[in-house]
């Protein structure tokens, strides 16, 4: 970025291209206009060849039409782009409640009718279209995996220019545009993603062309940038690293010749910012801020209150038209005033003039191959095997899960360098999260200027890392549904920030898999780690296991969660999840030096089971058990070892199973997730009538919850996380759950019926080891020694 | 704000007061850093009485460094402000990593002391500051409630900004400084904080003064805003409405003369502010952009790396100080560059010229009663039975549940005016979600342009609109734990948004409320709507009940969920909840027409026990009931009292039970929740041995994990959501998710013996009713003229 500081952004008037043709432009616009408040409004009469009667309007009327003008009026210029300059275009509409708009665009293109054979260029077909939008059993009025040529959720508002800026990574051939409304603009999500230009490589990243368009209201009340001063906003976009191009009026003749001239300057920017240098932070990407009123075309006015221009026209701008003799004039005059018999042929398909605004077959944006995904570039993964951790013998030595799993992402990140379709993502965590080895082979993505003492900064790292969780699950949810692969490494606690973005994205996983045109979707994939257990300095804020509770409420078909109890399995799970598509995979794994259990080819066969009977550490065989200690979890899996260590050090002859759990799901009752085991499998490994102790790295009812119907539930007891939390050892972060091995010990005695003329001791004997736990915490700050060999290996000072 | 462009802000050297007195501020800038650092580092020693050994060491080492010097250095200088001008100054740490900052100024200040008698000032009392600092069972390195002065948890960065603003609202004398860390400035809900003075009114709010500390680094890399080039930067924050102010260095001397001048330029300003109209936009609110670096004072380098203004400040400097001599000679040498010996007394007090530069008593900033919620001013709340909705006969009238709760908020707003303690926020959705009755008291709150258009905004109205929920959640929490009260509306659906920051609130509840000193917070009050059962134009994005399960995962102690089925219901809900403290208090309630079922009396007296046998629904005789219909939710409710109508025509001799459920929390097991009743209320409710069928508004998997503990869980059978959503009918929603009469008619029946004979005939009926509602909807686009009546009353053409 330059240092000079220009107030105002280059006028577009300082070019004087040729006037566009806009008799056509606008013939296109009113087309689009039209079918986008039929859509709103008729449910029959869809070429309006008969005078408007109530029957023709539907009964319920439902949509959003305020934000339509500026999204039609947008598509039309960009097609005349896409035409003139052969360029590929992918369009994101933040504004996602203009649905009617992607419909109609795409109605008009040809793309609908293809996708929806019985929403076909004629009579029928239009009817149908209108008929079906925000009419049940149709489409929503907001953008959903239905819309042809979107990968945009338009819901939940604040992710659009981050989907944007993900679109646009490796694909330098691309100009994703993307429509911003300044209600949207309000958003924290959105408010981040302006600084995309710090991250941006003007060389091997596609374009990102944000175009904010300041109707000037949101729902019900204006909006914050549109009634900022117009030098504050621009300032306020240029100091982002943007270089805003203005177009502004309400004449739409005007409007059309300066929009087609901020396009043609769109594109010799973008000449410009391909020739600055990467890493330079000169590149000054180009942006439009669009003035243009709220339900522009539509009624001005109704019941003596304004609508066209206000926020009265965000939804239906005409209420009652079906009960008010009035209203329904204005709708007729409204729709009339696009001149349809102008733009549609008797047959019901678009007029030529209309028709050949269109680019054709994939430039498109309604059929864009991006969008649909077919970007797709296969992942090549390294051998798991190859630098996998040496495990002798279960639970001897000492490994670092996430450590392991840098040297697979580096080796991950190396082999597909050449085909650029591999990224990670970590709110500055890579690091912490000892990831580091991922440096060994690509740095951290970053343009703007660097210092001599600055580490692993790239103009091309395939690294992005910003104190922003919005961000970065927004910037992998582009790249992901362009076709491409990632993971996105979090703390565990601070997985929270996006719930609603993982949400949105598994209802559009699940939508979108319905739909034979979409192709798959790389899985979203999630490492959480820095977990509840391990927390050493950090107090509560930084515990809470929730995120796989939240994500588990979610359809089944597409989320899957995984507890890695070693470095190994860790290597495993996240080897399976990035071959695999159209899932939220979450996978939960600490950071910290911890026993491991599973050679490289034990835990990969240990993961694809997803649970299994650990019988090196059991002591029971086949139809004696006394009890079964389950686990789940890192932490809670050594805790259960350990517990066993203390019960056949007092029992001998106590008859022990472990059940380790990696793959969550596979405890669901049968039918109620597609990992879920059979009752037979299931008592397979759980023995009818054997109580289970079961120690879980979260919330304990999250078991419950997913066990109720299994046979022998009743003797299930769940030991996990009771947000009990604070600043102190591992251990004792477990003594204060009741996770500890102490308390599992005791847990899994009282079940055992023949042990109970002993149990009075042994619980003596376990107190005591608790209140000697306690003691040494509160004097020395430090776990007793021989709890600290476990969680950091014999002779550790930590 | 002015429409002109000034490139550059006003520049502090244009004036030139007297130079301060540095040798005093930076005598208490030294001792404070000491005492951060030793909190670090040191176990004994604490006064480096003897040569430093490595058993004064602490051996595990943990905290954060790098943030410190900013904070101290803002402290001492916000301290002269204090006692110079008489300021009240609460201070608002982003850097929430920085606790030791916070904790050491607390310790001179006395504050500490008070608070904490066995961290007194004196040697030992010094020695706990340092030793009980990251250590287990002591005091986390981030703030935290235990932290004195301080209302904001520093472990996930994005609110300080929002927060400072909230607690600035309605307090007109109060100043609110807040540090801004870089890292933390890269966050969505932080960048979107920026836009506060378009809402801060200058007359009758106090003052938010953010202070952007960029010291260049996050946990590994550099920050974004920190290397933008400082046009960009001030210029981006003058868009927003500032006025930033900067003060930059690395000599102290040189900071400190700048730093109180800048200051002293922030009460001219401050001045200023307050002369302009409240509406005008013309205020400009100061702000400081400190560039200091990071890890300031520190050692520069070890081990050939540079530390002092590099990212390996960040948290621990020197890693190796008890293993390694040299570690060990540059950490005293380090914490010896403080000159301790003129700091602190052999007793161990600070010597007198460091507390003097303290302020006294209130005016401390780590004694902030605005900050330990003292600010309270008693909430008047109207009487919810004047305007309830009359109920003469149960489920025979309609009524719209926000909009009666609209008129309650209006008098509630209009009786607390004078004492200025209530405020309401929403994403831009209070007439959306039908409570713009409040706007016949009040306005929404804007202070830039109107436009004749306009409506409803008013430069001092209690209604805040944003469209950003972490805004508005940021907001309330600031207004709350300073003392206010409030209540914030949201779609059900995107609740989701704010997950993280519930998640955190509860944790502060339940640690503040076993912290003696801290005044209890009003409680923190949702009203969910537009939830999930009532789409019709929209999608699955917006259905999602899920907020309520996360919720529920918090301490039992602070979290509440209401499910009041009809309009006097949801006043008497609401009006609970606003007289609470200390609690999370989460209200799920439609918008839409719908049944009525109890006068205020009877919804208030049901309310109050939270869960009860609807007798006027049933058919039951006490010992006689075949089957209990359950129900949470208002529309579960209708849906159960529909299937109770179906299930007695086809079979009048059912003795059907109707439970309503209002308090959620009363189901869960015994201990589980504070207001979870007795096993034997349990059962007197639900007999033990009658099948239950449960209609819940959410996932139905919530309610097992509260009542599988509870005597006859097998028998029970919860239908509910499972993310079966699209864009239909109200009906088609609980038909897709089986929570429809018919559904649950079938159902119910099933569980009845002695109607099993019949039950074949009773299925096809039911199913031939379906299969007719599939079909009208698919024709139609409507429900069956018989459900609509339940929905919209009879003869609605909806």
């Amino acid at each position: 970025m330059t240092a000079e500081t220009e107030p105002f952004p280059r006028q577009h008037d300082l070019r004087s291209p040729e006037p566009i043709e806009a008799r056509r432009v606008d013939a296109w616009w009113r087309a689009a206009n039209y079918l986008a408040a039929g859509q709103i409004y008729l449910l029959d009469n869809p070429l309006l060849r008969e005078p408007l009667r109530p029957e023709h309007v539907k009964s319920r009327l439902l949509g959003h039409w305020g934000t339509v003008p500026g999204i039609t009026l947008t598509y039309a210029h960009l097609n005349r782009l896409i035409v003139q300059r052969g360029l590929r275009v992918m369009l994101v509409t933040g504004p996602g409640h203009g649905a009617a708009a992607l419909n109609a665009a795409a109605w008009l293109e040809g793309t609908y009718s293809e996708l929806y054979p019985d929403v076909a260029q004629d009579v029928d077909g239009l009817r149908a279209l209108l008929r079906q939008f925000s009419f049940p059993g149709g489409v929503s009025s907001h953008a959903s995996p239905e819309v042809p040529g979107s990968v945009h959720e338009g819901g939940e508002l604040g992710y659009s220019l981050a989907h944007a800026t993900g679109a646009a990574l490796d694909d330098p051939d691309l100009l994703v545009a993307c429509v911003i409304g300044d209600g949207e603009a309000e958003t924290g999500p959105l408010a981040a993603s302006w600084h995309a230009p710090a991250f941006l490589n003007p060389r091997t990243d596609g374009v990102v062309l944000p175009i904010l368009h300041l109707n000037g209201y949101k729902i019900a009340s204006p909006t914050v940038l549109s009634r900022l001063p117009r030098p504050e906003l621009l300032t306020l976009l240029r100091s982002h690293g943007w270089q805003p191009i203005e177009v502004a009026g309400d004449d739409p003749e005007q409007v059309h010749q300066d929009y087609a001239r901020a396009l043609d300057e769109v594109v010799d920017l973008i000449t410009e910012v391909r020739k600055t240098a990467p890493g330079s932070g000169q590149a000054r990407w180009p942006l439009i801020v669009l003035r243009t009123p709220k339900g522009w075309t539509g009624p001005p006015e109704a019941d003596g209150l304004p609508i066209e221009g206000h926020w009265r026209s965000h939804q239906v701008p005409l209420t009652s038209v079906r009960e008010n003799p009035e209203h329904l004039g204005l709708l007729e005059d409204w729709l009339r005033s696009y001149r349809p018999e102008e733009l549609f042929l008797d047959s019901g398909a678009p007029v030529e003039g209309v028709r050949s605004w269109s680019p054709r077959g994939e430039h498109r944006m309604s059929a864009s191959p991006a969008a649909h995904g077919a970007a797709q570039r296969g992942l090549r993964l390294p051998d798991v095997r190859a630098h996998a951790v040496e495990v002798a013998e279960p639970g001897r030595g000492f490994g670092e899960a996430t450590k392991a799993l840098g040297e697979y992402l580096r080796e991950t990140v190396e082999l597909n360098s050449p085909q650029r379709n591999f990224l990670l993502f970590a709110p500055d965590e890579h690091s912490s999260n000892r990831l580091d080895a991922v440096f060994g082979a690509t740095g951290r993505r970053w343009q703007l200027p660097v210092q001599d003492t600055d580490t692993d900064l790239a103009p091309d790292g395939r690294v992005f890392e910003v104190l922003s969780e919005h961000l970065c699950q927004g910037w992998l949810e582009g790249y992901l549904l362009t076709g491409r692969h990632g993971l996105m490494s979090s703390y565990e606690a601070f997985a929270h920030i996006v719930d609603s973005m993982v949400a949105q994205h598994a209802k559009w996983l699940h939508t979108a898999s319905q739909i034979p045109w979409r192709r798959p979707v790389p899985s979203l994939n999630y490492l959480l780690t820095s977990h509840v257990w391990r927390q050493e300095h950090n107090g509560s804020s930084h515990q809470d296991p929730g995120f796989v509770d939240h994500v588990l409420n979610k359809r089944p078909e597409v989320v899957r969660t995984y507890f890695p109890p070693d470095a190994n399995c860790l290597r495993s799970v996240a080897d399976h999840c990035l071959r695999t598509a159209q899932l939220i995979n979450v996978i939960v794994a600490g950071k910290q030096p911890a026993l491991q259990y599973l050679s490289i080819e034990r835990a990969r066969a240990h993961c694809e089971r997803g649970l299994g009977v650990w019988s090196w550490a059991s002591s029971d065989l086949e139809g004696s058990t006394d009890v079964v200690l389950g686990c789940a979890g890192d932490v809670p899996t050594q805790e259960v070892l350990a517990a066993v260590e203390i019960l056949l050090g007092l029992e001998p002859d106590l008859r022990v199973r472990v059940v380790n759990v990696v793959d969550l799901a596979r405890l669901f009752s049968e039918g109620h997730h597609p990992h879920a085991i059979s009752d037979s499998a299931f008592a397979a490994v759980f023995p009818p009538g054997v109580p289970v102790v079961f120690a879980y790295h979260g919330y304990p009812w999250l078991i419950h919850r997913m066990t109720y119907r299994r046979p022998g539930h009743d003797g299930w007891h769940v030991h996990g996380f009771h947000e009990h939390g604070t600043t102190t050892t591992p251990f004792d972060m477990c003594v204060r759950n009741d996770v500890d091995r102490y308390h599992l010990a005791l847990a899994a005695l009282e079940q055992v019926p023949r042990c109970a003329d002993r149990l009075g001791h042994l619980r003596e004997h376990l107190l005591e080891r608790l209140t000697a736990h306690h003691d040494h915490v509160r004097e020395t700050g430090q776990d007793l020694p021989e709890i600290r060999e476990w969680y950091w290996g014999a002779g550790s000072s930590a």
